[in-house]
């Protein structure tokens, strides 16, 4: 059996906080995709969207994205985000991203990106690299 | 009965977008939210949250956000978000915010918010000033 | 005599200011960009940098800014800033960025561009629609 | 003799870029402020400026900063960016930051704050345990 652990830290700085003295709403977003980014990172070898897009032409643009906020991230301990891919249909894939601080729950989302032709911008089928690549860590109940 | 139509318009730049030539999704929440921002600003009269947290103590942290993406955003036109509260129950008030350009949906967004005292972080009822300026513009067939 | 004289207006949010109550240190860069790309937008009829880029294929990477920082900008006033172009090279050109907010000085930046062929990431000197368009703007007593 | 090397690493990732397919440069100046702000977290063994202004009551807000461009940042390799504290002034702290990529010096950039009593918004001297954890770091050949 595949372990499926994946989690990147971020660390949260001051100019991510807003005058609440807790990080901005708007970042909370942007923490979750950079640690999809790093989850592509890793298992492809190479840096993530730039090099799904820049090299391979495999754009994956985002159609949908969800989150619930739980407690509020701070720059006192290291943010830990943990991904997983959860479902892989023939044009989507979809990832759950938990966000912990000090083994605290911050956020939960879920986030679905579709693949296209990058340099068209046309909708394409999981390309089967990929589809390999991606298969053996999908979490179906988490998503 | 009362026009509860708002509209915010943003300047999407250079900066804004990535690789892709479209606006980074990590972008497109802080639009979004920028666009309540300005909803509370106008409503308010005083800077939105800012104003909210500062000079009245009332903090709006938000537990819960989803947005769907239908069309790209760049900066060839500016975007327009209207903005409507969907909701107003006890302690939360929702929000329904849609992203357009050039006549097109580019996303639709949902969002909800907690009242607190801001400077004790808790939860604390709808205050009655802002209940009473909120009602009027509720929209609950947009929730 | 031409009037050189642009100013660009920015809402100044909750989410660019940190837990000392006003615009974090980091986004102030990006506002005197945004002024400088909205200054192109104005000249160009395109959308600024954008516009540059991908329909003309003209790249102006930065190779230089500096800043002085004088008063705090806050969510309280819009921050209204004044571009000119101070300085037109064979190969570069140099803007003089001043933000203000309720007639107070907030900022003062200097920033110097390169011109490239965009596609090709190479240097080239400044194609002649592009001088003709600045030169009656330059303000040399600004650099 | 004191070690004064300082180095810190980030992840530049897909959203930090534009679509000339580098970082932003917008981004770069909050590269070097997220540099400054980790080391004082290694220094101060609290959360960087989050620490100062909460925990001791000392703000450092930025009177200038200051960035040459040498070489683009882009995913493909982390970013290295090295600080110094370059002078210690009765009221005043200055840094140098170096970012490199793969070898190569991306941006060379100097940057000034004053000391201020955090919650009065008042200029104070830097205060003396201040004064005595910078002092050995610094780098008068630097600035």
């Amino acid at each position: 059996m595949t372990d499926t652990s994946f989690s990147h830290e971020i660390r949260v700085s001051w100019g991510d906080c807003d005058p609440a003295k807790i990080a901005y709403t708007g970042r909370l977003p942007s923490f979750a995709l950079e640690a999809i980014d790093a989850w592509w990172e890793t298992h492809l070898g190479g840096p993530g969207w730039y090099h799904l897009e820049l090299d391979r032409n495999i754009g994956t643009p985002f159609v949908h994205l969800s989150m619930n906020f739980q407690n509020p991230v701070t720059p006192r301990h290291r943010l830990i985000c943990e991904v997983w891919p959860t479902r892989l249909g023939d044009k989507s894939i979809s990832f759950c991203v938990v966000g912990s601080q000090d083994g605290k729950t911050c956020f939960i989302g879920s986030f679905t990106c579709v693949f296209t032709i990058a340099d068209q911008f046309v909708s394409q089928s999981a390309p089967d690299p990929i589809r390999k690549l991606v298969e053996p860590h999908i979490r179906p109940d988490l998503s």
